[in-house]
């Protein structure tokens, strides 16, 4: 595999946090979004040469700590991740995450980072890259329920991806608003604040709903949503955490990632376990089809899959090259001869 | 959870090779040995308030790589570790590994460290502990199959744990037991050179068996254990990775860590899935025996659990404390309101 220029075997390229926002904001956010939105099609198109497993879950009380690995044989990566709803009145942050690459031929690291901020913006890539096969054609507005930390990831995402020109937000928290609409000021979108769910989805192409809440929500009812709407459902993502009424999931063609994690996580938790989705891999590598009829309400039951994570990574690990954007962890013990451990740790006496 | 001194949020300490190897050395390695066996022997004997689950593998031609993760409601840990037996060739370790600690509250985490070092102490730790509780009293003689990254760390935790005063060596590589020669010299032992596994294990007291290839091994055939010996194998640990004869087997009491990983993994991959075997923990509280009689031929089957490494981490967390063995990684996003994500990433420009 290629990697960043390192000869030392002991050393492993660590993107830092602040590393991760140098190299955004020298890229761009669009920019690097769309890279990601590049790997993530890519990656899905030969969705069969990966291992999938769904994502192993540690529950507690107060949230969810998980590792997410995947691996095309090549290349193996897992994120580590955690949600805990509760921490932003604790002044944390409520997904948390960091993800290793590592060469499947050693089983070496090649890559650590920082993935809180890579997450959201891979999660909207690969709601983008969805919307780009299922919303309806020419779609500009975007209505936006929930505006906590992935909200301007999503509102850039559908701008750059899928040409919407004005989003409409809405949160029941108004200052959660009002740093959304600060944040998206120069973003070349028309942003629009409205006071209320019904008023937020009114006259919008596609809904997006991230909210955060951990429990059962109806952020969306029945009758909010209109014929030939694609729904962009990404804040329900675990056991006991919707936000759709389960009569629009009925109404809906419902598309998803992994379809035995979203069974369990999404909002089809709420339907029975036979209901019929279609992966989205199919449709983005053109054996199904995605929107059909300019009626159709389009659903992605997003919960987001290992495989998004590995995306994100290799564009990670190729952006990285030649720039200073990491330093050199060292992680990973290399004595000179392999079989003397015991050996190099006594050694290292002389550096003491 | 207590944590070191670390005011920031966003920093994670991380304990690199070199200042494992450091504070191994400030800390004396029997003593660093010690001291985690006393927490997997106290974590062994609240083995019912953890998490379990067999380790996340992902097998490719060459080897494996594996994540392992537990809980005990308070502290969540996870390695991440591969098992390549061709990479010493290429002059790579067989093993490598990292592992992590987060608080299950807040699903921050709290610790990042190597783990290549740090796996082979605790696995010196647990096979010392194990055998404390099965190896016949008095014994004084330890024979050591295979000479490789994970033997004088075993030789220094029967020694301290344990009292054995000798080992005897054998490695089908020469060159493999000239290093372990060398580094116990001033270990204290009694270093016996043998030239065949059957000079290896006349007169020992305990055998342990700690090769790297993975095939089914036969390092011990069944004419070469005689009654009341204890056997330590640790080098049978994945799917096609024995070291002992099943005739061996049939004539023993098998102790295992966690019988649905080690009936996968272990030795008694070779028996059928229902063969009886008694859990170390059980053991180790007192509801099970250990050694019951002086003829009788006892087994550790290890394979290595992750509350091993969860026990070997928290002794780390510890240890670190106060000192200056670690580095402060900016690992986790900590924006000031922690739903403005994308507007602290806007505001790094200052830095750029």
């Amino acid at each position: 595999m290629a990697t960043p220029q390192i000869d030392n075997l002991n050393v492993v390229p660590f993107v830092s946090v602040d590393n991760m926002m140098k190299l955004v904001l020298t890229i761009g956010v669009e920019t690097v979004i769309c890279g990601i939105a590049e790997q993530i099609e890519s990656d899905f198109k030969r969705w069969e040469s990966f291992d999938k497993t769904a994502r192993i879950a540690s529950h507690s009380k107060e949230g969810v700590i998980e590792l997410m690995p995947t691996s095309d044989g090549e290349v193996y990566g897992f994120k580590y991740v955690n949600g805990h709803p509760k921490n932003t009145k604790e002044g944390l942050q409520t997904v948390t995450a960091f993800g290793l690459l590592a060469d499947v031929d050693t089983g070496y690291p090649v890559l650590l980072s920082e993935m809180t901020i890579l997450t959201a913006l891979r999660t909207a890539a690969m709601s983008a890259v969805a919307a780009k096969y299922l919303a309806p054609k020419g779609a500009k507005v975007m209505a936006m329920i929930g505006n906590g930390a992935q909200c301007e990831f999503q509102a850039l995402a559908f701008k750059t991806i899928c040409g919407i020109d004005t989003v409409r937000l809405f949160d029941i928290d108004p200052v959660a608003t009002d740093k959304a609409v600060l944040n998206l000021q120069k973003s070349g979108l028309t942003v629009i604040r409205t006071h209320s769910h019904q008023e937020c989805v009114t006259g919008a192409d596609i809904i997006t709903t991230c909210t955060a809440d951990k429990q059962y929500a109806t952020i969306l009812t029945d009758n909010m949503v209109g014929s030939g709407v694609h729904i962009n459902a990404i804040g329900g993502d675990c056991p006991g955490k919707t936000e759709l009424h389960k009569d629009i999931l009925l109404r809906s063609d419902v598309f998803v990632e992994f379809p035995p994690q979203t069974r369990v996580e999404g909002e089809i938790q709420q339907l029975d376990e036979d209901h019929p989705v279609t992966e989205l891999w199919k449709v983005i590598n053109g054996d199904e089809n995605g929107r059909t009829s300019e009626q159709q309400i389009t659903l992605f039951d997003s919960v987001g899959f290992a495989i998004e994570d590995f995306s994100a990574l290799r564009y990670l690990l190729n952006a990285i090259k030649g720039s200073n954007f990491y330093d050199e962890l060292d992680m990973i013990a290399d004595p000179d001869e392999p079989r003397d451990l015991f050996g190099m740790v006594q050694r290292a006496k002389a550096n003491l």
